[in-house]
């Protein structure tokens, strides 16, 4: 089962709303901003960006708004980017390119120390330097790297495999593209990301609408 | 502004994983679920599976459970999968070609009717038999087709402007991709999937989890 969470996943998501937010302010040369400002930009009120950032501790003056550089460290901090995470990716197929190429992938300090692959024909090839292995030497890799996150990039057959052996081996946490609900050990998170029931939620929302 | 929402955006995800525990469930012959079993296959409560069946009505009996068929078409039809949505992909890159060929995307009733890009090259190609036709087409494509739905897998750069066309030209939701905070109409659910801020959810688990 998945880690409890005290603070909500959507809460995490604002945070890193909010962090975006504040690249793009201090990028046009902003030096403080409101909770006002940051909530117009991050699709939420001011009052629920002072709740999420209370939770971390006191943040900005009452009418002098949040100083810039300042929050933006402390939520790097708190988000854990201010630190190296390295990654292995597992599947190295069309969702584990389009990973592997992702703007920021590598700007925010997710380091993709080794591809793996079950396909003889893509063993051996590299991607921008990095080579991709065996599928077998996944725990070889993560034991190797000392590696982090382990992302799931393979088929759903294959999932549940991966994921054990990837945790087994010593990732502390696994990002799941595989249409499948991973059962892994207390205390190891999982974030899924399931491309159709991104679909639901939005057919969902329309669906409800129209009923309305 | 997204639409606000009364359900939770985690609320609609849940019920998509008990529609396919429940398609489990059935394909190993069980006719009736107990919220316990539910709750066991969708990592959440007992408690947490009535309250959210709970907000569509009344279903199954106390100490009976739930009828599973029942309950699987009650989910359908809540999701907006009784229906055909059809679904304009802009973008014909490795996220866009990985959505296209992503199991369950037809089985579940979006018909990518569509495909757009801006690359000469790729215009004119076609995909499992839909052609990608040049970008300037998009508003013609969505009326053509009478699109519900447009996924955008485009540079964070081009996002807003194709987003913008799009529900100018009659779509009815966004799903986007790009590394951007779309601004759109009242009333035009915008689901994100930015796959660095996924990343971010679990090492801010995990820098929690070490820190206490």
């Amino acid at each position: 089962m998945p880690v409890s969470r005290r603070i909500s996943d959507s809460a995490v998501r604002r945070l890193s709303h909010y962090l975006r937010a504040l690249e793009t302010i201090q990028g046009e040369g902003g030096g403080t901003v409101s909770s006002e400002e940051l909530a117009g930009r991050g699709h939420t009120t001011a009052a629920q960006v002072r709740k999420d950032l209370s939770h971390f501790g006191s943040f900005g003056k009452r009418g002098l708004g949040y100083n810039v550089q300042e929050l933006m460290e402390r939520l790097r901090g708190i988000l854990g980017l201010d630190r190296i995470w390295r990654v292995v990716l597992v599947g190295a197929g069309r969702i584990g390119s389009a990973l592997f190429e992702y703007p920021d992938f590598k700007a925010r300090g997710y380091d993709c120390v080794a591809i793996v692959d079950a396909d003889p024909e893509k063993i051996g090839t590299s991607w921008g330097g990095t080579v991709i292995r065996p599928a077998e030497d996944l725990e070889a890799v993560v034991q190797e790297y000392d590696v982090d996150l382990v992302i799931l990039a393979v088929p759903a057959s294959a999932a549940q495999d991966v994921a054990k052996r990837a945790v087994d081996a010593g990732a502390k946490g696994l990002l799941n593209f595989a249409p499948v609900q991973l059962v892994v050990g207390d205390g190891i998170p999982v974030e899924d990301v399931n491309l159709v029931m991104e679909l639901e939620a939005l057919s969902f929302q329309i669906t409800r609408a129209d009923a309305t």
